[in-house]
C-alpha cells in the first residue's frame, strides 16, 4: 500500500482496536440527553478511553469537565486544555505535591477522601503550602468499595476537619459500582434511587451541620441510564457508556449494535477437527477480562462479528493465549446441523471483528484506537498508558 | 525529592512494576543450566517482558537468539541488536511484506506455519520476491492450540510444499502449553516427554521423506524445567521463567521467593467493618488475569507482601476495580483469632508489594519496569506496548 493512502479495515495491521464513530456519537448523545432530562451536568469518566479525541467529542456534545482515575490522566487532559477535572480515587498523601502542582498551573483539580486520616493529611499538606484544596467526601451507597456510609458519624468528622482546616469542602460523591452485577430494569432503577438518595442524604447531613456541600455527584453507566429522578444531585458521572460492551449488554443498558469498540483480527490457522479458527487477537488484545462469565450470557473472550460489524450468531472467541484467540461455533444444544467446516467458513486471511467483554480493559491493551467513520475511512487516535 | 536523587521503593510513585534483580538473575541462571544439562540451546521467549535489559541479561547468561510473539517485538529487538529471531505465531499472509523487510535489513527471522494454505502463501510471496524464507512447521503435541499432529499426512504435504517451493525448511516447533494446567512433577515430566517425543517424531518423518529438518524446537516453562531428556531436540523455548508468578508456583515449578515481579502499591483507605484495605493497584495494574482461580490455591488478584518482598500470610488482593484493589485477610476456617484491625495493620500510606498471578499479563499493564538491585537502588526499564 502507498504510505500516503489512508487505512481501511482491509489494510490495517491486526489486531487493532476499532471505534465505530457513528455508534460512539450515538452513545454520547444518549447519555448527554439523559443528563439534560434529569437536570444535572454530565462529567464523563475519561478512564474508559484515555483519549483526547473521545473526550473532545464528549465536551462538544455538552459535557462539562471530566472525571479521572489517575493523576496521569489529569496531567494529560489538562495539557490538552481540559481544566475542570475530578480525581475520583481516594487521595494518597504522597500524591499531594503532584496535585498541588497541577492546581498551581491552573488546573481546577478536585480531590477525594473518605477518612479522617486522609482528610488530616490533606489539611496538613494544604496548610503547610498555604493552599486550599477542593475536596469531595466519598460516600458508600452500595457497599461495593470505598466511601463513608451516609449515616456514619465519620462523615461530619471528615467534613468539619476539611472545612475548619481551611480546605474547600466541595461536596459529596458516590459510585454505585455494584450496578454491574444487576440485569433487570427494576433492579437498576432501584439501585439508581439508592445511589441518589444516599448521596443526597449525606449532603443534607453536612449542610444541616452548617458545612458547605455544593456538589452532589453520582453515577455509574447502568445507574445513570436507569435513573428516573436525580433530585438533589448536581452532576452525573459515567465512563463505559461511550463505547459500551458485552457486560453492559448483559446488564441490559445497550444493544450489541450500540457497542462502539471492537477488535479487528485475522484468521491465521485452523484445527478443523475441533471446529477452531485461530486468530491473531489473543488475551493481549482482548484483555483477560471475563466479565460475562458471571452473567446470564457468557461470551467467552468476545462475540465474533463480520468485518462490517454484523454479529455472527453462535461464533465466539472461546479461548485465548497471549497472541492467539480460538474462535469456535457453539451450535444450539440438540441442533441437527451438519458440523461446520471452519476452514471453509473462515479461511486463512479472513478479517473479523470481536466485541469485547469490557471496553475499559480491552482499550487499555492498545496504544491507539482506530476511529472508523461512516465512509470507511480510518484514523489513528492515540491513547495513553500507565501511571 | 530532589530530581537527581535515585528512586527507592519508598519514593517511587505507585502502582509500579518492580523486578527483583537477584531473583531474575537466579531464574535466568536456573533455566540456562537446565538447557545446558539437557544439551540444547536456549531461545528465551521475549513476549513475557518485551524489555531490552531483560533480554540482554538472558543473552549474557548464554541464551542464543530469542522467540517473539509479534513482529513488533522482532522489530524492536532487532533494532537493539538481536538478529536471530523466531516469530512463533502462525504467519498471516498480510504480514509477509513486513517479515521480508526485516530479513532484507539483516534480521535472521524465522517464520512458522501449520497448513498447506499458509505454506502456499509463503511460497507464492517468497517466489514473487525471489526470497527464500526460513520456515518452521508448527507441531501439535498436546491438542491445546495450533499445529499439525506428528502423524498427520499434512506434515509431509506442508514440508514438501515449502522445500520444493524454494523456501528453507528450517525445522519443527511445538509448545505444550497445556502444561499450565498440571501440578505434579510426574504429570509435568510425562508431558515434557510427550512434547519431546512428538516433535522429534515429526522431524524424523520429514527427514525420512528426504526433507531437511535441522531445528527441533520445544518448550514451555513447566515442561522445560520438568524435562529429564531432550534427546533429538536442538532448542528449548521458555518465557515466564525469567520472572515466574503465582500460576507457576501452583504448577509447582517455583517457590514464591523466586517470583521476581511484584506490583508496588499504596494503601489509600479502609472499610474497617469488612476488614478491607483499599490500595491504588486495581486490575489496570494487576491485569484481569485470574489464572490461579482454576488451581489448587486461588490467590485472588495476588499475594500481598511487605515492602521488603516478604509474603504476608493470609493477605490477598481479593477483588479489584480499575484503579482500586481490595486487600483482605482470610483467616483459616475455624481460627479463633480476634478480627483484624485492618486500619491499624495497614495504615493509609503503607506500601505493599503484590505478587501477580501471571507475569506476562501484569507486566503488559506497565510502560516500564523498575529494576530493584540488591542495594535498594531502582532503575527504570522501558517495555514496549501494542502491535
Amino acid at each position: 500500500m502507498h504510505p500516503a493512502m489512508p487505512h481501511t479495515l482491509d489494510t490495517l495491521d491486526t489486531p487493532a482496536a476499532i471505534v465505530c464513530l457513528p455508534r460512539m456519537q450515538h452513545n454520547i448523545a444518549r447519555m448527554q440527553q439523559q443528563a439534560e432530562r434529569l437536570g444535572v451536568r454530565l462529567r464523563p469518566h475519561a478512564k474508559t478511553t484515555k483519549c483526547a479525541e473521545v473526550v473532545a467529542a464528549q465536551q462538544a456534545a455538552g459535557a462539562s469537565g471530566i472525571t479521572v482515575s489517575t493523576l496521569k490522566e489529569a496531567e494529560q487532559f489538562f495539557a490538552q486544555g481540559v481544566t475542570d477535572i475530578l480525581y475520583a480515587v481516594g487521595m494518597a498523601p504522597h500524591r499531594l505535591p503532584q496535585a498541588l502542582a497541577l492546581r498551581q498551573r491552573g488546573c481546577a483539580l478536585k480531590i477525594l477522601t473518605d477518612s479522617v486520616t486522609g482528610a488530616q493529611a490533606i489539611v496538613d499538606f494544604g496548610r503547610a503550602h498555604a493552599h486550599a484544596f477542593d475536596v469531595l467526601v466519598e460516600i458508600d451507597t452500595d457497599g461495593h468499595r470505598s466511601g463513608i456510609t451516609p449515616d456514619d458519624a465519620a462523615l461530619l468528622d471528615v467534613g468539619r476537619l476539611l472545612h475548619e482546616g481551611g480546605m474547600r469542602l466541595a461536596g459529596v460523591l458516590t459510585h454505585a459500582g455494584s450496578s454491574y452485577e444487576l440485569d433487570t430494569p427494576h433492579a437498576l432503577a432501584a439501585l439508581a434511587e439508592q445511589e441518589r438518595a444516599g448521596c443526597v442524604h449525606a449532603a443534607q447531613r453536612l449542610r444541616a451541620a452548617g458545612l458547605p456541600c455544593p456538589v452532589v455527584s453520582v453515577g455509574s453507566t447502568p445507574t445513570a441510564l436507569a435513573a428516573e429522578s436525580l433530585e438533589g444531585v448536581t452532576e452525573l458521572r459515567a465512563g463505559v457508556y461511550v463505547f459500551f460492551d458485552l457486560v453492559m449488554h448483559n446488564v441490559g443498558v445497550c444493544r450489541t449494535d450500540e457497542i462502539a469498540l471492537s477488535v479487528l483480527t485475522t484468521v491465521i490457522g485452523h484445527q478443523a477437527d475441533k471446529g477452531w479458527a485461530i486468530v491473531d487477537a489473543g488475551w493481549m488484545a482482548m484483555s483477560r477480562d471475563r466479565g460475562t462469565a458471571r452473567q446470564a450470557q457468557d461470551y467467552g473472550y468476545g462475540q465474533v462479528c463480520a468485518l462490517d460489524g454484523t454479529p455472527m450468531p453462535g461464533w465466539r472467541m472461546s479461548s485465548a493465549n497471549q497472541e492467539h484467540g480460538i474462535v469456535s461455533h457453539s451450535a444450539a444444544p440438540g441442533a441437527q446441523n451438519a458440523p461446520i467446516d471452519v476452514a471453509a467458513a473462515l479461511p486463512i486471511g479472513t478479517r473479523l471483528r470481536i466485541l469485547p467483554n469490557h471496553a475499559c480493559a480491552t482499550g487499555a491493551q492498545f496504544p491507539q484506537y482506530h476511529a472508523l467513520a461512516e465512509d470507511g475511512a480510518v484514523q489513528a487516535w492515540h491513547r495513553f498508558h500507565g501511571w
